[in-house]
């Protein structure tokens, strides 16, 4: 059937659709959002997909496109239903400007809590100039063929509550960092998996910000189960990546104090690193 | 002579005096601070020192006292003299709080201009659970005797203009990383050293700020000469450092469109991971 064989394409897919932002007439800098309930997992919105709403309305707000280094500190669980993100311009340069913004929404009182604040440096990527020097090579995983999908798991396993982000991704775990999933886990601190999203729609520098966030957190390799709630996530934007699904490498070294580091690394089909992130969160109680 | 053999105590110390901040009456969370022409590099105020100054600023405004995920865009550079820290508690938990700063200079027109923003997340090192499950290890490099003073250094090299922040530090360079001081970089951006503070004030939360941006820039064992400006630093405090001098480790691995990121680990006298961080910044021009 051509229609399920059909890519969708960037900006006209489920998740350009799920991260609109809509600009709120009178009010400069101002944008308003409906977080969806399809990029819940467990019991709160994705952060990663929160931080990809919140930073299409900087690229709104912004005289550049791209989060080349955006930050978010995460202060409220978000629940689907409608935001509105505030944003400030802190400074527009001519190869980089700053922006902030926060996302809001109401509580039963009506009162507006904000749910995360971000500062990010944009820029344009396509725009910087061709040098590499790198010393970064790609993961060792097997191939997206040899990787396992979600839908492959068996029922059970550390996750309970909603898992419809899934139904969004098209997730593919390496085995040797799966195995939480049957109750062996490594306890390296590892994830690895080709990521892309459900409906074909190739990765651009928004979905970048989904990306670092998307895939079962490393904790579940330590052998803990349960709510890793980020603290603080950054993200740089390195290149622009090409079409095709991604590899994403996650690592923890440190738990230390009830928090760990989730170190993130992105990579493209043309063997480029896209993306870096690290994020602190609270590890899941023994 | 007693006198030159005093160890500097923390609280009474030149890192402390030149990171002192002042309350305004009459302006809650407002706080006047001196730049010292003491802490500069090249043509600039270091980073770390500046973020240090601003760390101080919010452990006087939030409720918790130390630094555990501290994040800095860097907008405009600072000189030495006045600057005011402008602060904002943003959330306030019960074990972790949220504050927003930024500090302003005066142009020349006496308009406030603003040099650094920054949003972190304060906890209580002190308060944190035992837990600890690493698999991170300290950095294989020479002992403290066995590596090289900045006094043992040629004269020349890359840094043309300010060294005064080389008298406020006890920096000694693992040899295999101090090529580019003779012309011979090692070309694998890696900067090891031992980092204490030249009065023998021991390390605290604070001065992990400034550690984290201390040693010469990883640039620099890449080949490349000049100034790299930090676009964005992002600091996790991992425990409270032990002390005597701390190990500092920066590495590069992807140069790439004119920015590079440089991690940083350092690590304390009792073999703990005591702070993570990663900074972008502009690449030198080959």
């Amino acid at each position: 059937m051509a229609y399920a064989t059909a890519r969708a394409a960037i900006g006209d897919s489920e998740f350009d659709r799920d991260t609109a932002v809509v600009a709120r007439p009178g009010e400069p800098g101002t944008y308003d959002s409906e977080l969806s309930a399809g990029w819940t997992i467990i019991r709160a919105v994705n952060g990663g997909y929160l931080l990809a709403v919140v930073g299409r309305a900087l690229r709104a707000a912004l005289p550049h496109p791209d989060p080349i280094t955006i930050t978010a500190h995460y202060l409220t669980a978000s629940e689907p239903g409608p935001a509105v993100i505030r944003t400030e311009t802190v400074r527009a340069g001519r190869t980089m400007s700053t922006g902030q913004a926060s996302l809001f929404q109401r509580d039963e009182e009506g009162r507006e809590v904000e749910r995360i604040r971000v500062v990010a440096g944009y820029g344009d990527l396509a725009a910087l100039p061709d040098d590499v020097r790198t010393s970064a090579t790609p993961p060792s995983m097997p191939s997206y063929e040899d990787c396992v999908s979600s839908s492959d798991a068996p029922a059970g396993g550390p996750v309970t509550g909603s898992t419809a982000i899934l139904d969004r991704l098209d997730l593919r775990l390496d085995l040797a960092t799966a195995g939480w999933a049957v109750g062996a886990p490594s306890g390296a601190g590892d994830m690895r998996g080709w990521l892309g999203l459900a409906d074909g729609r190739d990765h651009d520098a928004v979905s970048m910000l989904l990306a670092v966030d998307a895939l079962p957190p490393t904790a579940f390799d330590l052998g803990l189960a349960g709510w890793v709630p980020t603290v603080e996530l950054t993200v740089h934007l390195r290149c622009q990546p090409a079409p095709g699904p991604v590899r994403v490498a996650l690592r923890t070294r440190n738990l230390a104090g009830g928090l760990l580091e989730e170190d993130a690394e992105v990579w493209d089909s043309k063997d480029r690193l896209v993306a870096q992130s690290r994020q602190l969160a609270r590890a899941p109680r023994p």
